[in-house]
């Protein structure tokens, strides 16, 4: 496979102007990969991360032992929770936290919200959201009692206002969306759909998986109510990361979660004979904080910081509109249609192309060192990770897609 | 400090008869620990883990990236499972999975029990069990309808079969039990109380968090129908490494739990429009599976199979018999009483002794390098991880809080 010319040196050029384009030597190299575009999927690891994992397992777990409770893992899910409020979510301190999946913090968190409006029985969520968002809808929905109002957007884009805002109404308790269409990568207008969702006198929950680290975020302007999300996508926690959950402090006092653990308690050592919630957010934690499972983030949030969200937004849609251009000429011409939006400002961080032969063409390119992901039925996902990925990776890519559709 | 002549040797030749005293070395040393007595709470790492940490971020997830959730980490709960079933647990193949925190699988599998009664109305526990089951029960009776029957056993003691007799009947939907005693390390009769809830037509699920890499467990002899326990004590998976949770074979059809993710259903990547459970054991995961958290147990599994669990059960007992005889030359005469069972069949992997001083002596103790721990309101825990302890240790640690007390 070769990229013509032309191309590869309007990606050297992009690559060259690239402010950020220093960071991906903070990351481990792979022999043999020739373009990585999944980390929308799952995110590279940092060379930091290495180190820091032999670190904590000689210098932390093995030395300081069950001292270390004491010394900073019990406070590990909010404190981290509070730095990744700060750096990635526009959220104040004491609104978020670490700790289970992501699916069960959307059945804690919509669980908590449904419970908290008896009057109400429909929960509104579209059909083109993750199917673990559907799926624990649709088993809260059962258990409670409640109908579900599904809306039905255009899967090459997403849920719109107006969607939302014919959804929702006197009987709506809970709004629940992804912010970024795991799909076509299509940015809902969150702050506008916060509105809309509030004016029905309704809760929203916003699946943040595909938005933390790749879109800027301000969840406490924008008034939002509670919100989930992944941490091993752009914040390259490892393979089934903890996820994290936001409860805007004005709902901690009235929400209540349903898993009922030692750690959410206000004093977990006192071990006494009721579960008293803690104020705050703590109350939202379960289980043992899952210190080892926690670790790689940490690195990925300090390099976050240093490079700032504006800069990594700005990469990742030039990112995207490269790819998105790369499609028009290479792909499309091959009887490939774009299925995520034009518009930058409605764009996440991954772009999606369709074509019926993608599944057969995804397996002969992940063979060949080129790896995106394949998402049914036709779907192939260039998932860009503004930190890691250069736009060299794009154009190789991309050649290797219309390399293989044509060979 | 110093430890009496005799005792020294008492333990140095029971060290020298220790048949496993060679499983020590594969444990990463610690400057300045003079004796580990928390393995009950936290074990400690191996060599192997931190190496195997290491190798993981370079040779598998910088990698292999997305390509290594099809090469093994989607089967990774089940594989895992399937292996601390065979060695550990007594359980056959496809009853048993990794992921989630204690708690969380506390909530869905008790749910489950609960749901699969309908027309039963009580769940029996007992006051002593671990906070986080007690507080799990105490939320599902709330939403649930359902009424608590608790059990009082003799703290010092536990759950004995004719207290479940007395407590079960045509109402009882779950019966829900620590195994070992968190506090006393009582071990209760697993086999007859298991009998005793079906006499009465209720499930039974077992905590055994206690247990798990401490005692012989025997779960498909014993007829048990749940269970739940945790990774990082006896089997040295790290601080807050992921649960594991066991449904016989003969529930599976019957039993739904409550948090339905796309990882329990039958085809995760078809991400269909409806939630369609797994067939298995697979439908009780939610979430994306914990990969990085669930590696270092994979070393601790390694290391007891090659042992055998009748073995370390035997050093075990070794262990907690000498501490017991330590506490009633050292400790008793100092106003301590031992509130653990002197029966070793009755007794787990550890040993708690009592005394209104035990809060601060258990400050100082961890400050000289004595590390047991305190449960309020005046119980010291003397944890004898069987692979990572020695008798010279324990003469070491009991020595030292002899010379607290006294001091």
């Amino acid at each position: 496979m070769t990229v013509p010319p032309t191309l590869a040196t309007r990606a050297a050029e992009l690559d060259a102007a690239d402010a950020l384009a220093g960071y991906r030597d903070e990351f481990l190299d792979v022999e043999g990969m020739v373009a990585y575009l999944d980390g929308n999927s799952l995110g590279r690891p940092l060379r930091a991360t290495r180190d820091a994992m032999t670190a904590f397992v000689e210098d932390v777990w093995a030395t300081r032992l069950i001292r270390a409770w004491d010394e900073g893992w019990m406070d590990a899910p909010t404190a981290l929770g509070d730095q990744l409020g700060r750096v990635v979510l526009g959220a104040a301190a004491g609104q978020t936290f670490v700790g289970d999946s992501t699916t069960v913090l959307l059945y804690k968190l919509a669980r908590a919200a449904v419970d908290a409006r008896p009057g109400r029985d429909e929960i509104v969520i579209d059909t083109e959201n993750f199917p673990t968002d559907r799926y624990v809808v649709e088993g809260i929905a059962a258990e409670r009692n409640l109908a579900i109002r599904w809306i039905t957007p255009d899967p090459a884009g997403g849920v719109a206002v107006a969607d939302v805002r014919d959804a929702v109404g006197p009987r709506t308790a809970l709004v629940l969306l992804s912010h970024v269409a795991y799909q076509s990568g299509f940015v809902a207008d969150l702050r506008a759909i916060t509105a809309a969702a509030h004016a029905a006198g309704a809760l929203i929950l916003w699946d943040l998986c595909h938005s933390a680290g790749a879109v800027e975020l301000a969840l406490d302007t924008d008034g939002v109510d509670l919100a989930v999300g992944c941490t091993y996508k752009y914040l390259n926690g490892g393979p089934g990361a903890p996820a994290f959950g936001y409860v805007a402090t004005r709902l901690q006092g009235e929400l209540r979660q349903p898993v009922q653990g030692w750690i959410g308690t206000a004093e977990p050592f006192a071990m006494g004979p009721r579960y008293e919630p803690a104020p705050g957010i703590r109350q939202f934690i379960s289980g043992t904080p899952p210190i080892v499972g926690m670790l790689p983030m940490r690195d990925m949030l300090a390099l976050i910081e240093r490079a700032g969200m504006r800069a990594i937004r700005a990469k990742s849609v030039a990112l995207t509109q490269f790819a998105t251009e790369l499609a028009d000429e290479l792909l499309v011409p091959l009887g490939v249609t774009l299925a995520s939006p034009r518009d930058p400002a409605a764009r996440g961080g991954h772009v999606t192309v369709r074509h019926p032969a993608f599944r057969s063409v995804n397996e002969r390119l992940w063979a060949r060192g080129v790896i995106p992901d394949f998402r049914p039925p036709q779907g192939l996902r260039i998932g860009l990770s503004p930190l890691s990925t250069s736009f060299t990776e794009v154009a190789l890519g991309l050649a290797a897609v219309a390399d293989e559709l044509s060979g």
